[in-house]
């Protein structure tokens, strides 16, 4: 039997473990776009970096509105799927603290640093996404 | 160092193993909306079904534009993004069968019947994604 998750518990599920979001947006011509980030958790907002040039920061620049999807892919199926916000910080000292966070929870905490410094620098975005909607089933095939 | 696919590489990798696709569609208010789905392989084309009621179901009927990712969530990480056009078949003989080898892909061959009859019925969408753009890239954090 399919079990469904409230928010918190949807996103406990989605930071158990460092599980790649697939990011939505949408691009100028009206299409959607879907891309895999790393994230972190900040409280009850999901972090992530990205380039201000890329498709994905030029989109979030024209529109806060993002989703993002989560899911174990091999049976009994599992899915989070969060609506939210976008709020984009550019702060150097937050940006590079988050990144190393981010960093470190996919590539091991040794490598933190390198990736604060990597990827903490001008041109990199910080971007803070508040839910305002989410959705977690678990044991969707059983 | 990463390494970039073409498209029929990239198609191979998606179908190496039974991945789920992370369907991006656009909602009525013009927001991202990012869901899991099921994909078979018919040659060039990406196959799911979904419901005629469903969020995705709606989306594709307002705009056949689509956008499907599938990633490895774990070191060294990568992703294919195929942009499509959705063309959606009743036909249900074609719904059937292709509800019956998505099923049996992602649950077992044995499995394959029951879903054909669940989710070959009425009300059931066949939805054959036909890629205008497709990136592939491997061992990204290489």
């Amino acid at each position: 039997m399919a079990t469904t998750l409230t928010p918190p518990e949807s996103l406990d599920w989605v930071f158990a473990r460092p599980r790649t979001a697939k990011l939505g947006t949408v691009t100028a011509s009206g299409a959607p776009h879907v891309a895999p980030i790393w994230v972190a958790r900040d409280g009850d907002r999901i972090v992530f970096n990205t380039g201000a040039d890329t498709a994905k920061g030029k989109a979030l620049a024209r529109d806060p509105r993002v989703s993002l999807c989560f899911d174990d892919e091999a049976p009994p199926f599992a899915f989070v799927i969060v609506s939210g916000t976008a709020e984009i910080s550019e702060e150097p000292e937050a940006l590079r603290h988050w990144a190393g966070v981010i960093g470190g929870r996919y590539m091991g905490e040794d490598q933190a640093e390198a990736y604060g410094e990597r990827n903490g620098v001008p041109g990199e975005l910080l971007v803070f996404v508040t839910p305002t909607k989410v959705v977690g089933v678990l044991d969707i095939a059983d």
